[in-house]
């Protein structure tokens, strides 16, 4: 096991009605006027904004609102929302809704304090120094960013999709209520669920021997999410389900299960280049993406592979012939999520193998290499997207 | 899965040599004179105590001693390390050694700025509204105090032995560093393992019904547990198999494993009297005490008790009989904690039969219930008592 630090002071406040908290939360934690900052949409439509709203005033909170933001969040709606801010001397921000309206709030959290653009932060011209607390009332279980220090935003112009990450900007709180999920349509849910899936075995893919316990703790919320996953795309207001799920998918990414070891996180790169190009969902593209990662790189730790298969996929271990495991684990992957209706290759995604050129001189590492498990090329990503774009089950 | 808060926001600095960044952290938390709180012997013979203090003095921190902690950490040294915090202005308390040296320090942290009896505290008069900050270097793998709100003492003049708790003595910052459990006998460190896995399982063991999350979590410390305690007990200076237990203690315990449902502790309560009236070690009187509780108690939930035999022992599930896969698993661990070293009976741990009645009534609920799965009286827990005086392989 590798040395690590590990720090997640987030104060998560899980289960029915939590969101009429909010207001108590935000003053816990020193908020006198906050950027309530949303989608819009079924948050608004579904009566929660107004619920969070109540829950402000009730605890003497000013409010300002921000709505619109969209799956893989914009600078454009960054910049309106540091200028905002400013102008109305607010001190914390509030983001209701998934990883988008999260990540867009810690790109205003950062962003208000800076004098320079908040791009900086995320093209590694500057490291953040200073940022407005954040709290997040979540509507969705699928980045784990309500408890994660991580940000992922597009820069419009371009389609650059770019993350940064400081413990500034961790949540200070997070309010997960999982009847906020029971009215999510099935293919939201199952992106979701794929994203927390990925967001595990980025971690458990590692040359770091010897690390059993982030090991089981991977595969405890890989676990859950094979059994619970299936019963809420059957039955969408399974509240037990969700709870499960939303809980798992927090503890996918405050880096508990990630702690002491060398990490991956190619997939996540060469599919936030689909979704940068496509407009598509992140989990969809990383259905997409992850199980042909996992046909080009399985030969470099074979066991490692057989191992997932057993635990996970419950796939009878041949002993003669490992490989033979590790690749039927894989198989049940990318069956699994077939099953919950997720893409199996390009077509279904809506990508095209003509682009795959300019999907590799977008991912820009050029003649170098990337990756913890495997070192990738330009030319191994170039292959990576060709298994993706032909997968069949 | 029920409504919970959860927030460990403890900083674990864990792996090798991180006992010299301990000034850092006191520093960064904000102490510039600490009382350093310790047992004595190894730590101190090992130069763990020296090396300490050269990382308090490059950082500049002030610093006052006292040694002398005992296991089941005393009443009468809490008073003498209050008063000496008081008379030296110290303003942070760091702990070297294991529960019995953090819980002591936790005990002195809430005492300092208490104008009453610290033991108010234990004994449920007064309940902690302020406390000095408390940092750890954790020497064994056991307690999860390292990680944990909690704090146990036993009262010197009547053995009494009672815990308390608040957000306000978690550590602050907890150093890790599994090299110096290397050097543990291996009894200790049995003792340890035993305790680790006894957090886990008087969390598993619940009424709370879907908490597939939390269940899996609980069954990732313990497999750890039964893969890795077998191999430093066959060779002590197994590093990495030092390292993945001494994490799994500290996930153990920070409630991670035990959120969202309902939690017993009768093992830990009737365990109490046992190291209190004979002095014996905490773990192996939950050896003893914990597979007598699960015989006794087992019927409340037949499928609980297979799952974990299955889950965890690898035993067959009987569908046609599951508790006689029940009642394997049980089997089970007390013969893994045999083979570790640990006792199997009141004979073995020095107990004695004709102490029970002595033993229930300083337990002390009367006519009362008490337990989270399975409330028990007085009689039943003086069966409990009888079953564990008995017990055989």
């Amino acid at each position: 096991m590798n040395n690590f630090q590990f720090c997640s002071p987030t104060e998560f406040v899980f289960g029915r009605g939590t969101e009429n908290e909010a207001g108590i939360y935000v003053k816990k934690h020193g908020g006198t006027k906050v950027l309530l900052h949303y989608g819009g949409g079924s948050a608004v439509r579904s009566g929660l904004i107004d619920r969070v709203k109540q829950s402000l005033a009730a605890s003497g909170i000013g409010v300002v609102e921000l709505g619109g933001v969209k799956p893989n969040p914009r600078d454009t709606l960054v910049y309106q929302g540091i200028e905002l801010c400013r102008k109305e001397g607010v001190d914390f921000i509030l983001a209701v809704g998934g990883g988008s309206s999260i990540d867009s709030s810690k790109a205003i959290a950062m962003g208000v304090p800076y004098a320079g653009d908040f791009w900086d932060f995320y093209c590694g011209k500057a490291a953040i120094q200073a940022a407005l607390p954040v709290g997040t009332v979540l509507t969705i279980a699928a980045a784990g960013s309500e408890g994660s220090g991580d940000s992922v935003v597009t820069r419009e112009a371009d389609g650059l999709k770019r993350g940064t990450g400081s413990d500034l900007i961790r949540p200070r709180f997070s309010i997960l209520n999982p009847e906020l999920t029971c009215t999510l349509p099935a293919y939201q849910t199952a992106c979701g669920a794929t994203d927390i899936m990925a967001h595990v075995f980025e971690r458990y893919f590692t040359n770091t021997q010897e690390v059993e316990i982030t090991d089981r703790l991977c595969e405890a919320v890989l676990l859950t999410m094979v059994k619970e996953t299936p019963r809420v795309i059957a039955q969408p207001d399974l509240y037990e389900a969700r709870a499960n799920i939303m809980w798992a998918g927090t503890v996918a990414h405050t880096n508990l299960v990630g702690v002491g070891r060398e990490q991956d996180w190619n997939s996540h790169g060469i599919e936030h280049e689909l979704s940068a190009l496509y407009d598509c969902a992140h989990g969809a593209g990383l259905a997409v993406i992850m199980p042909a990662w996992m046909e080009f790189v399985y030969q470099h730790d074979v066991m490692r592979f057989a191992q997932i298969a057993v635990r996970l996929w419950g796939c009878q271990m041949n002993f003669a012939h490992p490989d033979v495991t590790a690749l039927e684990g894989i198989r049940c992957f990318r069956r699994f999520l077939h099953s919950i209706g997720m893409p199996v290759n390009f077509a279904e995604l809506g990508a095209k193998e003509e682009d795959i050129p300019k999907l590799v001189e977008k991912f820009g590492i050029g003649d170098g290499k990337t990756g913890g498990f495997v070192h990738l090329s330009a030319a191994d990503i170039a292959e990576i997207y060709r298994i993706a774009a032909h997968a069949a089950l």
